[in-house]
């Protein structure tokens, strides 16, 4: 695929403008590269060093930069600081440990670039308009998610607050403090900004599947985003034994177990997409016990996770339903019992049905033909949705998967999605 | 089912001759103690420790003892000593590592006190008859299994001598030398002793398996042992992806090709099992990389055993043929790419039908009920029969499992096993 896709027309940005754009996303990443891509902890010094480094660059290009009360960074032009009834386009600068550069900070980059553009052009929007860089988003370093977002909307419980550091074992609280947070008003669980001044909230992000360079398309407006529920660690039970001794009718095999109970969910999964319902299901891990297990022993257990994403929360609690019920009649057979851990729930996030009009009205006024897909992976616009902001997103065209140093972006695919961000904003100028 | 059992009449043999096997078998477990059960690694001086503590126990008895070709141990009355046309009766005395007691040793001493029965009578055998303790069986130290049956065979080939200690990394050779072994026949793949000379091969070991302790019996007649088709690290290969982000017709998710695949030979081998067929089937081991996996994440492979056990030839040649049309179907179904490495295969042995005509007939002599029922497990019988030896088996009911320290097996059930060996060898007396 890599070698025919399509470049994007750009002419809603100068040359110049897209250099700008690429330098950016070089220049942070050469400040956070690691051993193989980059690491951005989340709520880290390198965080905040980031973060003053995309202020700099906009103070240069004569943007107003400003902290809010988790010492994320908001950007806007001069005169529309602190007006009301704003376009807040944001997305954050964190990434996985040993990660990819464009996660997150595709989406500041392209929100920062609109600015600099109208900027430089003189003429100012006719709405006001924000750009946000949060911090904390990647679950990879404390294990909740959306940490900034959260916070910012109300969100962020003790739970979480307590979560500890995968490394220092310091919590998310600790960390936080460190970046000058004042927890208070964060424990307390009211928004920390004025939701209601937010006219509509727009992230532009990486794909992260396959689907545009299937397509041959450099971006999509995105329709909702899957909510999810995770078991992580089922463990199934049964009785170990020689492989060779014990015969079918006396066994209670996990592993043939498992086979059956996954094998059940796969054809199910198949029939679901054949009628049209959107749905994926992964067991992204499973092992027999390696200090234990030995080619000729029945294993007393397996452990594996399972996960169910879809857009929709009847489909979630279909599919959670008919996995339990498989989970029974499957150890009812054999004799093979299921530890179920308490499923992790995210529910999905409904994007604004006006804001997607909005935005494929402005691929069509970018050039590009309207395109519209689900997003698989969660994002922070799932946060300000669920908190009731209008929240719009745009995908753009990734390879090498993400949370990896393989994944990759052309900045000419960022630019379509930013043109895209441009001609909505001013769609009325 | 542990309190229910039945223990067996054992009027063959006088209390002080059961009180003399149940103290050899405590005495070789005391001197071979582990942290937990027992250690006697193959061809190690804990076990001529072992093979010297039973010669000792052997001649204080009366009993003539000598040493074989490769140092294992031989006995008999002081008569029959260099008299053609024997039956053998043996087994193993080496253990798995931190193992049980009895998986080898149960096999050797009733056969012993058998010899002592005899001795202690003063009336002689009409026919000769020879017990064995064998060295190295157990496949755990180097690799290979039957070490010391293949040597006295003339099949203990070059890649067995050259396979390396699981701790110190010698080579099997090495060790042999070290306990007096003369490799130059070895090497040469001829049989270490007069092969035409052995009337019958009789070997007694715990079953390994629930038949017994499930029908209440204390031993069978062993009709065949099971040989095995193995594939100990097959890899199954897809493409990596995030959980929420790539669509199903665009995966290749080895978790689910690798359950579709075990389910499908789950179903195949319940529809055999109904038809009669002797067969068992494991997948003792299965493992995503957890360098790599994670809950969010499509991964993009999983590792897995798989083996096949029948006493027919046939059905193992057809269960692998089904199993590779299996992979290929799925494999263009799925996408993912199955690595299957080269199978090991080890021969179903026929055991001697006369001599399990005899065996039946001893056991009812014996005041047991004729019972017989096929071994899963190899042994060192399998070397004897497929090298032309009529061979047969007497299994002992046992529970625990084997291989580990909760193997367990009561001395009254080895006496059972050793009642149906002394009427057979008496049958014509």
């Amino acid at each position: 695929m890599s070698c025919t896709e399509t470049l994007p027309d750009l002419d809603m940005f100068t040359q110049e403008e897209i250099s700008v754009a690429a330098d950016l996303l070089d220049s942070v990443a050469a400040m956070s590269a690691d051993s193989s891509g980059v690491s951005r902890p989340a709520w880290s010094r390198k965080e905040t060093e980031v973060l003053d480094h995309l202020t700099a660059r906009a103070e240069a290009e004569g943007l107003a930069v400003w902290s809010d009360a988790v010492d994320n960074r908001v950007f806007s032009l001069p005169e529309d600081q602190g007006k009301p009834d704003y376009t807040l386009i944001g997305s954050h600068v964190d990434s996985v440990p040993v990660g990819g550069n464009f996660d997150g900070l595709a989406g500041v980059i392209a929100g920062l670039i609109c600015l600099i553009h109208q900027r430089r052009k003189g003429t100012g929007f006719s709405r006001p308009v924000r750009v946000i860089a949060m911090r904390g988003e990647e679950s990879a370093w404390f294990g909740p998610c959306y940490t900034a977002s959260r916070a910012l909307t109300g969100g962020l419980g003790a739970d979480a607050l307590a979560a500890k550091h995968k490394s220092d074992g310091r919590t998310l609280a600790d960390h936080m403090a460190d970046v000058g947070v004042d927890l208070g008003p964060v424990r307390a669980g009211t928004p920390l900004m004025d939701l209601t001044e937010i006219r509509e909230y727009l992230e532009l992000h990486i794909e992260q599947g396959p689907l545009l360079l299937g397509d041959d398309r450099a971006a999509a407006v995105v329709t909702g985003i899957r909510g999810n529920i995770r078991l992580k660690d089922i463990v199934a039970r049964g009785e170990a034994g020689h492989s060779g001794a014990v015969p079918r009718e006396y066994r209670r095999d996990p592993v043939m177990a498992t086979a059956q109970l996954l094998s059940a969910m796969d054809a199910l999964w198949a029939d679901e997409v054949s009628e049209g319902t959107d749905l994926v299901m992964t067991t992204g891990m499973i092992g027999t016990d390696p200090t234990h297990h030995a080619m000729a022993r029945i294993p007393e257990s397996v452990s594996f996770s399972f996960e169910v994403r879809s857009q929709s929360p009847e489909t979630l609690s279909r599919v959670e339903e008919t996995f339990r019920d498989k989970v029974r009649a499957i150890s009812d057979r054999t004799g093979v019992a299921f530890d179920l851990p308490d499923p992790i729930r995210n529910a999905p996030a409904a994007l604004d049905e006006d804001v997607q009009r909005g935005l494929l009205d402005a691929m069509e006024h970018a050039g590009q033909k309207r395109y519209a897909m689900p997003s698989g992976g969660g994002h922070d616009a799932a946060v300000f949705a669920n908190a009731g902001v209008r929240a719009g997103m745009v995908f753009v065209r990734s390879r090498g998967g993400s949370h990896n140093p393989a994944e990759s972006m052309a900045p000419a695919d960022m630019m379509a999605g930013a043109s895209i961000f441009l001609a909505h904003i001013t769609a009325n100028d």
